[in-house]
């Protein structure tokens, strides 16, 4: 690879667009030329955000297409639904995408009608996006024009299922995600719910009855297993302000399978998955700020229960680092290029 | 009842001991004769917690068995291990005992000593020791002179089951416990993982490989059930200061079993268990510092799992609260005396 | 007094509102007539605030002048400017009422349009409006028909500077006082920067070129100095859901005045102003939930700078519980009545 | 400078330790050599913390002064008292020092001895130690052998005064610092008032009487002013992990002086001094994780009070990060080498 990436980001005001910059500014390979903001265009980045000053010069602008047609590389950190009516214009133009939102996580069109509420605008490229977990489909993202960045509870979850289900150990019919996240993960949108004084000190589920994450989970799940999951996700709000904690549980079907072995075997070599030693109860807090889930795989009591504890920061290995990553390795740079990094703690 | 119940607290220095004084302190029945710590003896209780300026005058005694002889009835707020050594001797004396810690939860002397460690100090008290979770076994305890006041964890657990496990409708083979404290579960004992600077703004699973309230609970779902069940229970500190969240799965056997009605029926009359409508998704703080139990249940989309999600304070309904309303029956009060406040939000 | 009193509540959808009806719920002398909202009218309040489930039965109305002129009192949990427009008709009916918002608050109609960027729609009652910090104005808050309730952080100053002015102790023209609150003072409004991701693991001033709780401040601190006083107010933003720590400093003026006597023999009697012995340090959590300020005064080695710490509940002494308070003078209730509950700690 | 500077850290389990962990496994010129801990030895370091998971392959050691000697620079995140146990050997075997504790911190060692209750261990190297607060001392720092890094609080409230002082144009004798903490600044060590149920959710002043910091800040404001100042210093403990907000206050004694323009110039080119907008209130998640101070300055109504908001955070340029800034000044590297990193946010 020659020469630095012309980057824009759309949508650079709400938690994993300024996460995004944060880890651009300080890229070696990248220059960031155009940041959008509706709401904010004109005013510079670094007043909306003060953590980013001296860092990111630039003002944020009115979405163009012209403009953002001269990137190497577009990000959208936008709601549902804005990537799908920009992309197939960038597409065409020779821009690289990668959508950090829903648009193009589900392969079946109906299927992302049913839950985003609308009919998709581009269905034709849900065959050619590709899913950009890199732990699955590492080489297809390095060809990709278009990766669809996974959501930061599928990221999780299925990082935490995948050895068991690929290697066939559990009955893929029963498998329970119990998730916790911190707040950031439900946007920067003004709501009642998630202020400090309605959500500090407090736990709840929400969306018990159907999420939408669960089919981008069951789908991911579904293809490691080979064939249908059945599914039970529940996510919880939690009282901090990043942070995932996945607590998975399957029943194991097959007997005399060392777990721990399993889980260090499928991830040995992946730069941003840590498979912890046995025993271990990992934090939230080890991963804040950096890009990498740490897993922990029990079995209580030696019995037919496999209880999977898996970590990420959402904004990070569960948004925007994430993102970094495809995008090392759609431009043929070291994978862990802008992502090496401890996490900040306490 | 006549006339006022004298009441000792042992060990009021903790959070269950001095969650204790705030209820009994404005309790209409109660006189609160003596307060014990070894710790803090000499101390007035107001000057260790000024919260209680002006509503507790009493100073900390040594622990001794005449003073305490001489009450109506002894609460033990202390650490596992202490009310089966001082118990016997009140219980001789004619004093009424509810121990808020473990020493009289489990009815085998041979689980107990496998699970905290050492031998059951009067293992001939535990087949007379009642498990004070009234929703169970009021009758019991409105007689019983020794009453072993439940765990945080198995209160909110035990009534989060119990209508599926008593009705028959679910695989009691394959039950799930997700369970989320808040951090004053854990005490207060001066402890580096409990800071404020470890354990906020992050989340972790515990005792993943075993912990001491599973075979409490364990003894209560069986006897709901009528023969063995088959517990998965995970625990979880989360960065708050009270409140547990019970996330319950099961496997309905049962067809066209109205789970909403299910519940509401059990739990008809309840005066401290609030069956909440079809949909909720109860929030720990819509308990903060009241003595009851919001349940919601769940079918995520129809299908055969049911999910429960169970609210209690720890330190109320999760202890110093239970063990108030273990005392009303005791003494023939209303059940709600000092126990009738709404919970505090935000 | 005989009979109960009928109250009604407009606006009881913010913070200070739903505070109002936890106490009143409990008074044992009130009965909840009517409970305003535009915009959840016809909404059960139970059903917007779970934590009043069974002890609030009423559905939202909306605020309409006949409905509340069958009450007793009426106090207004509204936005700045709503009372002002609805008090005259309620008055003019027999009906009393006290204004938690700013309405009443100034006794200067040109200073209150200034701070609140409006004409005053009745400046003809400013003078009869009775400021109601009972610690000052106890006797005519007894007979007032309408009572300014105060501030949030103007209550944690004026108690705490109080003794200082009206003993003449202090130069009055150098006062500074630094505050820090919890988010819930800022209400209960959909906004971005009182967000829990925004808020929580952070601390920064606001307005400091000023803030309407200035002027109200100075009006009582100037009564009691007995002319002008010089003041620097400067309120933070603490991660925390309730709360006001008020710092202040002063420069003493006057040789051998023993500070904690002087302290405690204003207060003596007081039965929500709790001086702490000397050397303390009150906590916000000392005062959660509970209508009482607790003050503590230095003197950093024995110099001539007077620091003084006192702490309430922004949501009670600062406001919901203060209304109370009031209610209670002005109907010849015993004045804790309602409000006689330690804090909830931790 | 030529070659990789080899470091060796002493007690690197606490807060400062780990910090300084966190920020050399990433400094491209630093090689990381040798880490103790008298609790720890032997343990993995990312065993202990597993953030470091990856970044630090080293294990605890023992300190033994000759492992330490083959050093170039020691660092001391030890308790007081250590250094200047340890650092006459390693200074006469020509490792170069930086103590992060308060040993070398006062020039006067009998007020050393009386701030911190015992005599000084080697009274005469006060006098060559260097005040690493390069903003003051920058060339000292470059060619000092021992570096007396600030503590947190002095950082902040020396940064926010200087220009004032140094300009004369405020009263010194009448400052004062009101000064919020998050509670990483009481260190890693198991006590119960900094437990979470104790600090979250509550604010508390501390220390009114008297803080350790105190002298030292008055040291180096009399410096700037050239002459005794007047400081009432009271900190708080705020409930955050990370975090200082100094709030200052003086008395202008200039008349007609441009107070943003005086910030502006005397911070002019300081990489790590970020003097924002008039009229900004900097928050502390702005500098979480980095190394920087932002600093506003405010003069409320126009009057003669002087209000500056200074922030950083306590482990970065409150500790850890000043300690690597001061050891690039020492071998000559660019002063932003390893610390050039945006604060995580939220």
């Amino acid at each position: 690879m020659s020469g630095v990436i012309q980057v824009g980001v759309v949508g650079a005001t709400g938690y994993t667009g300024v996460e995004l910059l944060r880890l651009l500014a300080r890229h070696p390979e990248v220059r960031l030329r155009t940041v959008t903001s509706r709401g904010e265009a004109g005013r510079a980045v670094a007043e909306v955000f003060p953590s980013l000053r001296g860092f990111v010069d630039l003002r944020y602008e009115a979405p163009e297409t012209e403009r953002l047609a001269a990137c190497d590389l577009v990000f959208f950190a936008t709601p549902n639904g804005t990537a799908m009516e920009m992309a197939p214009a960038l597409l065409d133009a020779g821009v690289r995408v990668i959508d950090l939102a829903a648009d193009f996580r589900l392969r079946d069109a109906a299927e992302w009608a049913r839950w985003y509420g609308r009919e998709h605008a581009c269905p034709g490229l849900l065959a050619e996006a590709v899913y950009g977990l890199p732990e699955v489909a590492r080489e297809r993202i390095r060809t990709a024009r278009l990766v669809a960045n996974p959501g930061c509870y599928p990221t999780a979850v299925q990082l935490g299922f995948l050895p068991l289900l690929e290697a066939g150990v559990v009955d893929p019919a029963w498998l329970v995600a119990d998730c916790k996240s911190g707040v950031s993960g439900a946007g920067r949108g003004a709501r009642v719910d998630i202020l400090l004084a309605e959500a500090a000190d407090s736990m709840k589920a929400y969306a018990v009855a159907g999420h939408r994450h669960w089919p981008e989970i069951r789908q991911g799940l579904a293809a490691a297993a080979g064939g249908e999951v059945g599914l039970t996700f529940v996510p919880h709000l939690a009282p901090m302000i990043r942070g995932i904690h996945a607590t998975l549980y399957a029943r194991l079907t097959a007997r005399d399978v060392d777990l721990q072995e399993l889980y260090a075997s499928r991830y040995a070599g992946e730069p941003f998955v840590d498979v912890m030693p046995a025993g271990s109860h990992p934090e939230t807090r080890s991963v804040r700020g950096a890009n990498v889930c740490r897993i922990a795989v029990h079995r209580p009591g030696g019995g037919d229960t496999v209880v999977v504890c898996a970590v990420i920061d959402n904004l990070v290995k569960g948004a925007a680092g994430q993102a970094v990553q495809n995008m090392n390795l759609m431009f043929g740079l070291d994978e862990r290029a802008g992502l090496d990094q401890p996490a900040l703690m306490p």
